[in-house]
């Protein structure tokens, strides 16, 4: 694995890859890589014929107060995870080269960043979608893979591909999970033993809203009561939301309709913010 | 030349001629082209193997009660004209496809679309930041020419460039002038004979800034006053501005220092909006 850290360098690698008739395979990611970084890589590799995992803490997508500063980094293990879950090159800018002094561009999807997460984080997605597009330009790949645990990051960046006319095929792979359920995240290191526990209630409460679906439930304000039980019951320190949407348009639903709904939420345990979600197929749909 | 209005046959054209090897140049334009254009791509010509002219009247660049429907448009004259300028491909898209409906994503370069340009015009450079990324991912050039004439935009497109990581070479063509010294301008055809005559006065109020700022002149104040007084002698409906900016950083300057400073211009006569800039090099900078 050959690991890159210039700007010049990368989109060089990327340029010659391309003229010998390479595909290319992006794996973006913040690093402290876990099983569910893995399998992102892991796709990304029956996809493509060289895979380029990019590890960068993007300040962008931080919000004054949020966790840049504590966000954890380990980049030997990433080094040696990467490259055993198939990176071929790993790349690793200086955030000094990727947000020069005087730096002012910036890329917006109007709408999907300013509901849910976005309410919540209010420049997180703005950051977001500016540093996939810088990465996308230095990497030019064929293939793009994201995690489906952040469901709206994987619709923004769909959207913002099509809108901005980037020829590539985006990848959305699973969730992976815990034992208990508890959806991986970088993030879940911060969690104490206890609310580490009390975190399996995340995928119970999707759990349950997937089985009032499946009995037939349509009513969005009723699976949103019982999830939000569900989750109160583990003394959670904040639920910022649960909310239904059609996974096509995040939008809003009151009433549950085919093929599917999407079920997001973001939980706070002490400091320590924690998101997951579930597409639910109708059972008329499966 | 061949005539392309396909978003996926312009991306696929691109994509096959990088992969022949070719060296592609892109001069995006919004059409009714005049011989300042064609000086665009009689440059792209000579910096590359395949010429795209593009040519897209972009809603996102014009605002509300500004000219984007009485905007001139003669496509048959622009592909005779674009042929014999050099251009290979003429790509010339729908709106429609260009901005399909639920559209969202838009690129925006702080400080410098909100200042000159930007004062009058708010929106003016979110749409050309937007549109040239899209034409940039369409055409997938290696060198990309606009028109010293929009001299702010060709500053923002420079910084957007360089801050999105778009691995391409800018060049910036000098303005190409009417026997009287009017910058040739697809707005210019709006004018009426006498405001046609009175518009002169942009070019000879330049010229006098040279001449005051070669004599030894370095308050921008003084400099700006006399250009003013010659703009103001035309009899114009309006002047927008009249600034001296640094050409590096278009930031505005109260005494002049080498190496030299760029004088930019906006004008009314009845409804028809004109500008201009002359880059002035210090004496001991010649």
């Amino acid at each position: 694995m050959q690991i890159v850290t210039r700007v010049r360098e990368m989109q060089a690698l990327a340029e010659s890859l391309r003229t010998e008739g390479k595909r290319i395979g992006v794996v973006p990611t913040m690093g402290y890589l876990h099983a569910g970084h893995l399998s992102l890589i892991e796709l990304a590799r029956r996809h493509s014929d060289s895979v380029i995992t990019t590890l960068f803490v993007n300040p962008a997508q931080f919000g004054p107060g949020e966790d840049l500063d504590r966000y954890p980094r380990d980049f030997p293990r990433d080094q040696d995870l990467a490259t055993r879950a198939g990176t071929d090159i790993l790349f690793s800018p200086q955030t000094t080269e990727m947000y020069p002094a005087g730096y002012a561009t910036y890329v917006e999807v109007e709408r999907v960043s300013s509901i849910l997460e976005g309410k919540f984080r209010p420049t997180h997605f703005r950051g977001v979608a500016t540093i996939v597009t810088k990465l996308l330009n230095l990497t030019k790949p064929h293939v793009a893979v994201f995690g489906q645990k952040d469901a709206q990051q994987a619709f923004l960046i769909r959207k913002l591909a099509a809108d901005l006319n980037f020829n590539l095929e985006i990848l959305v792979a699973p969730t992976v999970r815990e034992e208990d359920g508890l959806a991986l995240s970088s993030r879940n290191s911060y969690l104490s033993p206890q609310e580490r526990s009390r975190a399996s209630a995340l995928y119970r409460s999707l759990k349950r809203a997937e089985s009032l679906i499946a009995g037939g439930e349509r009513s969005a304000a009723a699976v949103r009561a019982q999830t939000m039980d569900i989750l109160s019951r583990a003394q959670p320190t904040q639920i910022d939301y649960v909310a239904l949407v059609r996974p096509d348009s995040f939008t809003e639903v009151e009433t549950l309709t085919p093929p599917s709904v999407l079920v997001a939420l973001a939980v706070r345990f002490g400091s320590t913010r924690l998101i997951d979600n579930m597409i639910i197929p109708f059972p008329e749909s499966r």
